[in-house]
């Protein structure tokens, strides 16, 4: 049996990313970027003032001192003439600073009558003006390729003037379940029949990868009805099934598929709940065969899939992001599989995570698992932990899967 | 100057969530339950067997007893007969378990040769049976309103027959950005003027809230402008308004939006970066005017539009989540207005998380509000912290926004 991390490394070591297509910078939102997005423009675009004030020459500016208001300077309309010794000029947060002036005079500092501004605590030189390209210059990377883009690097994009952007075309992920007692809710149930949980959950998992999920009809237990089911796979980025790999079912998606030319890589991983999970390829086509029992199949959904479809489309760190908690409760030792623990979070008195396992880990529990807050992550042989020690997990609360 | 608390109860206290819709269970990734999903079958829908092997008479199996191989039990093909003394019935997982038998011998504690099945290790009463209902029994709530739908409540969902789901309607959210400097990307921008980043970018902040952002083009600086640009607000479940709300800007959202009706509930929080906030209404329809300075909206949208749209749409739990950190650098004391200073984090030696603020918090860097992964909140007054003391965050490398 493979480990996680060399299975998960075989998976991803041939996955080409999807080609890139132009969206509207308005449509990008969580789109991975293709290519690094350039300023276009300097921002900000001259010197500007950070305060609502006086553009004034700081040397003019002695405690007490008058000087003559020759203008405005509101936003968008930037005074046209120079500040002259003795001058200034009304200025805005954002306003360009007229030439000749040097510094803010802030309007706390200032008393205007009249046209005439006294001044009451001078500025220094410099003071209160944002530099020409101070938040990034013409030319810079201000969003770098494979970064998935988030509402501020929408912002970040806008203010480059980029009304367009270079993503990862969303992966295709066509999704098989199998299984003779399975048909999608609403349809009618053999007697002894369960709902297919599967196909809906991970093409839901699919999107939240970035993917376009398409949804095939459950699988016959049959090796030609799965080989009829999955024919047209070539022009897919990736096969997800489900079901059909165990010993129990005579390992009916591998004989299926191999009726339409898969090879297989591997079919055992040493987890759980897992270890029936299968890799290969149809031609150029990749292929993920995960256990048909639907908690496994959401949890090596997160720690393969997931990541295969991130990589396909073009992220460059595909893998969940772990984190630290202190464990709720005893953990008896681990065999030599890898440990996905259910578990809920709470909240220490100094505001860490404590993680707590159901006490019920049975992978036919989905209430469970979607009651679940994280995953305790135990590699395999790990010993037995006391409540109150350090604990690796995934968080499921913050994911949407 | 009201508290930032104050400020959000104030924003929620009369907003009303969306009503309901249809939508199949397959589009319904991340919306929000707008009434209980009830379990409409059990599950499992009979006893199963949790494992592979012989369903069995515990009282049958003593040590090296042989049992009479009688049918087969494979998924969605229940043994219609019934498992007679001395007699025994192939099972896989997830199969049903016939009349008459009581436990699983499984596989490995069993050989098959020929019809005849030879106990090696007997199984308890019960062993190896999942029953009837043990995920969760029909009647059950499986989802409950207000939850926004994971992968795993589709798959639960699924696995409760539920082939449609309701969900909230999406809120509409109308964003209005004001400035004669504004263009957005790809339109001429005047010399001096910038690109409109904010509505890109709280468009994206919508979206990520679950609503639909409805982009308004940019108002110039007149109230006649902002009034004529926002008719037909009545339609919205919410108007969002960037810029033309501090003082250099003469409150001109204000002014535009009382010709069409707008009631002014605040307009000044004791926050930083944003202090310019206003909360009204029109008609109906709530209003919130966020700072025109890019990183001051994209923060006041995290902390007051955000709970606002997620509470239009169902959610039950609109708050952005805080986490706990350790500091990364000493932070001087607080003044009077709440601070969200932008952040990096990194890991401690321990699994823990580090945040440190970035030396220039400058609200006009967006740049650094981009390249952020947290934000680290101090409250008004707040003492000087030293580095390695604990600090509230927000975590913004979780959030896509």
């Amino acid at each position: 049996m493979l480990s996680v991390a060399e299975a998960q490394a075989r998976i991803l070591a041939d996955l080409v990313p999807t080609g890139p297509e132009l969206v509207p910078l308005a449509d990008s939102w969580g789109r991975i970027v293709a290519a690094d997005i350039v300023a276009r423009l300097d921002n900000p675009p001259a010197d500007v003032s950070s305060m609502d004030g006086y553009a004034v020459r700081a040397a003019d500016c002695a405690p007490g001192g008058v000087l003559s208001l020759v203008g405005e300077s509101p936003a968008g309309h930037p005074f046209a003439g120079q500040v002259g010794p003795g001058e200034t000029v009304r200025i805005y947060t954002g306003s360009l600073v007229p030439d000749g002036a040097d510094a803010i005079l802030i309007q706390e500092n200032a008393q205007e009558d009249k046209g005439a501004v006294t001044v009451t605590v001078p500025p220094g030189s410099g003071q209160y003006i944002r530099r020409r390209g101070q938040d990034f210059a013409q030319g810079k990377v201000v969003v770098p390729a494979g970064r998935a883009l988030t509402a501020r690097d929408i912002g970040l994009a806008a203010a480059a003037n980029h009304a367009w952007v270079p993503v990862r075309r969303r992966p295709v992920v066509v999704i098989l379940s199998t299984g003779d007692e399975i048909a999608l809710p609403g349809e009618p149930i053999a007697p002894g029949g369960i709902a297919n949980s599967n196909t809906p959950m991970l093409a839901a998992l699919v999107r939240a990868c970035g993917g376009v999920p398409v949804m095939l009809p459950s699988a016959r237990d049959t090796a030609s009805d799965i080989a009829r089911l999955a024919q047209g796979i070539e022009t897919a980025d990736l096969l997800l099934t489900a079901g059909g790999a165990s010993v129990g079912r005579y390992d009916l998606v591998q004989q299926g598929l191999e009726q339409i030319g898969l090879s297989v890589d591997f079919w055992k991983i040493a987890m759980r709940p897992g270890k029936p999970l299968m890799h290969g390829r149809i031609g150029r086509v990749p292929v993920l065969g995960l256990p048909g029992n639907p908690v496994a199949a959401l949890v090596c959904g997160l720690v393969f899939a997931l990541p295969a479809i991130r990589t396909l489309a073009g992220h460059t760190a595909p893998h969940l992001p772990e984190d630290m908690a202190i464990l709720g409760g005893d953990l008896p030792e681990n065999d030599r599989r890898a440990d996905y623990l259910r578990a809920t979070l709470s909240r220490a008195p100094d505001g860490g995570l404590i993680a707590t396992a159901f006490s019920r880990q049975d992978s036919a529990m989905l209430h469970t698992l979607a009651s679940s807050d994280a995953l305790i992550m135990r590699p395999p042989h790990a010993p037995s932990a006391r409540a109150g020690t350090p604990c690796r997990i995934i968080r499921l609360d913050t994911l949407s899967i």
